[in-house]
């Protein structure tokens, strides 16, 4: 396992972790400033400063781009609006290619507005990211599916579970693989299984931390600074090491409340404190 | 599948439906004008009333107990603190029979205070059912695993799937079985299979339902009337049915902002609606 503590330069930050306080160009500098080597924007702050400032001052500051966040939402009730979202997802594929990221990090949709149907959902996510691939893989830019916790399968993601995102991956061919957040696989029982099953088809292309508070007060925006919560994180990291995880550690971290309320260099200050002490 | 619109017997109310705006009698008492003939009443409301006057409230009206709520919670630091849960459970064993219940209902419990080590208290959980089965199953009162939605695992309950509640009934022998609540478990990609199989085992014990809402408000207190969210309650129902279930549909919505603040007669009413035409 890795000795976090003496490899800075492994930590990346997800920009959402300060999105309140920060522009993307202003985030890029203050991680410089703290020499944090490692980014993963999200699309809508790139567009407000634009892809080509942003490509600029990630060259400038030599910054490794863990992933762009975030392509996916595939699901809609009728044709046009799936075309709708594969074409905005082909345009992430370029704007990640122009950022010189690592991945696309896919957040696939929920259930289609006024639908019941998770499985037609599903199949619909299949479909939408099999389409994507013939794109993606041309282009060479890796897609990785981030299960989200079950408690967004209605409204945010239908792949819930590791073993839903490594069958897609299983089932879709080269190109495709996943993103692991602590936050969002932490509780589930066959986690130790679908971690060694990704590492061994080299699919596990991202992994993401923060902690899961007790009590959660939002579904949402209240996700914990690592530490402050009940994820075994080392715990977690040591299974995706072993199965053979090499990249960076992302810190990711919607906190309406707390986080997104103070200084943002004292947040990327603890994140790189939590990130060697705890993580 | 049966027409629930000509089975109004087979509605249950849980009493946690109501419990803000009434007490155990009151509630018996309700359900009794509007022709409902099961409940599925709560440990503190039994006590507050009397565990005699419960009794003889439901022996009046010729109630059914569809479940008690509840046992579990099993998991603790320290031997001692699993010791008492222990006692407690068996107590509430006493309690199920002496209301002539179907089956103690149990939420497992969660992480252990100041643990983050998930396979623990699953193993804690094994273990404590265990002890309680040599009582139970000599006492011939069923118990019932609810496997709780995963945002629960931390403080709740660590069974969060139907397979893993299946996985403990088939470890564990006879008087065991699973209660499905479409609100825990309508994620997940293995459900039918695992309704199959507790159908085919006869551990299916209990059926409850209520909805999911989008947004969700609240991680505890936000679950919504049949109908008002989401989830094909109709089409697991089919499945449970399909799998041999033939007792009760039992409605339980935890409410904090609108159907505890409501008439709880008008609410009992729109359960029966509800029941009739959307389950």
């Amino acid at each position: 396992m890795r000795d976090l503590s003496r490899r800075p330069e492994l930590l990346s930050i997800n920009t959402a972790t300060v999105r309140q306080q920060w522009s993307l160009p202003q985030i890029i500098e203050g991680c410089a400033r703290q020499e944090i080597r490692a980014v993963a924007p999200w699309r809508d702050q790139v567009a407000q400063c634009g892809l080509k400032t942003a490509a600029e001052l990630v060259k400038k500051h030599d910054l490794r781009i863990s992933g762009y966040c975030r392509g996916g939402m595939f699901t809609a009730p009728d044709k046009a609006g799936r075309q709708a979202a594969l074409d905005d997802n082909r345009r992430a594929v370029d704007e990640a290619l122009a950022l010189n990221a690592e991945c696309l990090v896919l957040v696939v949709g929920g259930l289609a507005a006024g639908s019941k149907d998770i499985a037609d959902a599903r199949q619909q996510v299949r479909d939408g990211i099999a389409s994507l691939l013939d794109y993606s893989r041309a282009q060479g830019m890796k897609l990785a599916i981030e299960p989200l916790h079950p408690m967004y399968a209605a409204d945010r993601a239908c792949v819930n579970t590791l073993k839903q995102a490594n069958d897609l991956c299983q089932a879709l061919g080269a190109g495709i693989g996943v993103a692991v957040d602590v936050y969002h696989v932490w509780w589930d029982p066959e986690l130790a299984v679908e971690i060694a099953r990704a590492g061994k088809n080299n699919w596990l292309y991202a992994f993401h931390v923060c902690d899961w508070l007790v009590p959660t007060r939002d579904l949402l925006l209240d996700r914990g600074m690592m530490g402050d919560g009940i994820i075994d994180i080392a715990g977690i990291r040591r299974q995706v090491e072993a199965a053979g995880y090499n990249g960076t550690v992302e810190v990711e971290i919607f906190s309406a409340q707390d986080w997104w309320q103070r200084d943002p260099d004292e947040v990327l200050r603890v994140c790189r404190e939590r990130y060697a002490s705890v993580c």
